[in-house]
């Protein structure tokens, strides 16, 4: 369970501020997910809250409680809905902990015995049911179908992802679709359900939902930075993963495509050895081109987007608020 | 991919006779299944149909058919919910083929490396989201919380399986509810869900339900008994898994209550050591303490259950196939 963490008090400041407004429907939303996530059975029970435990940043609960008060006002389908998308987002960390054959062949003697990978498999599948069961207990099915539409493209997008590991051929527009899908439904689908059961009318609905996709690859793009050129003890997660799997990310693509024609043989032999060891060597690479900055300018340009989609909303703490929280996805370290 | 077979031609044969009154509608679930399970990128689809390829018994959609036949009239929310309990059925088959570290250490050479578990998961996810959509393409939110519900239920039964694994002294009440919970939930969901949209009133789609869930019960006892004296030729897959993962089932659990005290450690001993090479002798004790006869007959006795539930229905074909489906369940042999 290595990706759910306790953010850093650092970030907890900044998040805390951000959330002000959304305070009280944050700590319903706590409720409802340690309400839910339990078993009468002890020993599921203590998986059930080992794999939940950590609060992580709480973002998506964030982005659907603000987009709803930016777009009207929060109602008990918004809490309820908010520990659904957490949820969601809780069984695909889980999930991702689930190890290949290679990687267990490396981390063997890490791996602990009792939450071996037939038990991740099966509490993120509890939370993946839990989560679309508690999104039927609303009035229509609107959520179910969104909530399902929204998490079937992210899966195509993770397993689009798996088939493109390896290929060092990867072009910039396809990177951007798994991002998009991946990560950015998911987050659309977020300021989709705000702004639905607030009653905001369905052009308001479609462009907060727009600012949630924009956000969400921008987000996404930093989070591929991070991994190339963050600080572990910053993100407090293991970083460099993408290399050692050979996944080419933005950095790395305009790298690729900006190289001199008789380096780039080379380069390409870096990233296929997807070796730790070539990591500070494939930076320097990435920095000489300004690949860094590069990616950084394309998810400032998407934040850009998120914020032109806010623009024919009302004025409100919640829309600077999201704006905010658009700013923050780009500059953040963590 | 291990466990999705075709069925063998015998089986083909009584279950072509089971299905007869259910065939057009079981074609359109085929239909809906194979529109509904692509991808619009190639390799993603290659993933997909290659996971989703096989046809299996097709158990849980004929059930919710025949309940429905059995109950009233079907309609176009059958056909669509039949396919969502096939999926969801998929689903958890594509997720037991994940392995963990021990089993890859044991099968390091026989896992083919393009269905790693990272795509299991995946897949098993974009099955389970997709069914969940499709749940929700249908009027009310009946259906995704009907399913929700029980597909969460069936997740806690195998999270507390996994932690029963090795632990010998597994009560058969215990055992019953771990059945009950993993495998007879979905069955009794496919009967109320069946009989709901049928129209039938609140007490036939309990007693319906009902049928299912002794159904359930009677099919995983039998299951786990073939698991300990079954023939791979016949069921088409591995066989004694239970065993070598120290999993008490029925027969054991009544050897070991009913073994003589001065032999109990030597047969404790003998599941602990949880080897293959001890299946022979485990089987010897279970036979000679009529332990499979007394797992057939506790299989036989919700059967019984399960017609009782049928008593009250009005005579009709189906119910007549839902009554042989029953006793097919206790007599199969794959």
């Amino acid at each position: 369970m290595s990706q759910i963490r306790e953010p850093s008090a650092d970030l907890k400041q900044v998040l805390s501020t951000l959330y002000g407004s959304i305070q009280p429907e944050l700590c319903q939303v706590e409720d409802v997910l340690s309400g839910e996530l339990s078993s009468s059975y002890p020993k599921v029970e203590e998986i059930v809250r080992h794999g939940t435990r950590f609060g992580g940043k709480r973002l998506r609960p964030a982005l659907l409680l603000l987009a709803g008060q930016a777009s009207g006002s929060l109602s008990k389908a918004h809490v309820t809905l908010a520990a659904v998308v957490e949820m969601i987002h809780l069984a695909t960390l889980v999930h991702d902990d689930v190890l290949d054959e290679a990687t267990i062949r490396r981390h063997v003697d890490t791996v602990n015995a009792r939450w071996n990978n037939e038990t991740s498999v099966l509490l993120g599948d509890f939370l993946f049911t839990h989560a679309f069961y508690l999104a039927s207990t609303t009035e229509s099915t609107y959520a179910c179908r969104t909530i399902g539409r929204a998490t079937n493209i992210v899966c195509e997008g993770e397993l689009r992802q798996t088939t493109t590991c390896g290929d060092l051929q990867l072009s910039e527009e396809n990177y951007l679709e798994i991002v998009e899908a991946k990560t950015a439904e998911l987050c659309a689908c977020c300021c989709q359900l705000g702004a639905y059961y607030a009653g905001a009318n369905p052009e308001t609905v479609k462009r907060v939902s727009d600012f949630g996709r924009n956000l969400g690859i921008a987000f996404q793009i930093v989070d591929d930075l991070l991994d190339l050129e963050g600080s572990e003890e910053m993100t407090g997660k293991s970083l460099g993963t993408d290399l050692t799997k050979c996944k080419l990310t933005l950095p790395l693509i305009h790298a690729r495509d900006n190289i001199s024609p008789e380096k780039r043989q080379y380069f390409l032999e870096l990233m296929r050895r997807s070796n730790h060891s070539e990591r500070a060597e494939i930076l320097n690479v990435l920095v000489e081109l300004d690949s860094p900055a590069y990616a950084h300018g394309q998810a400032q340009l998407y934040v850009d987007r998120a914020t032109a989609c806010l623009f024919q909303l009302e004025e409100s703490p919640a829309k600077d608020t999201l704006q905010a929280m658009a700013d923050f996805v780009v500059s953040r370290n963590a």
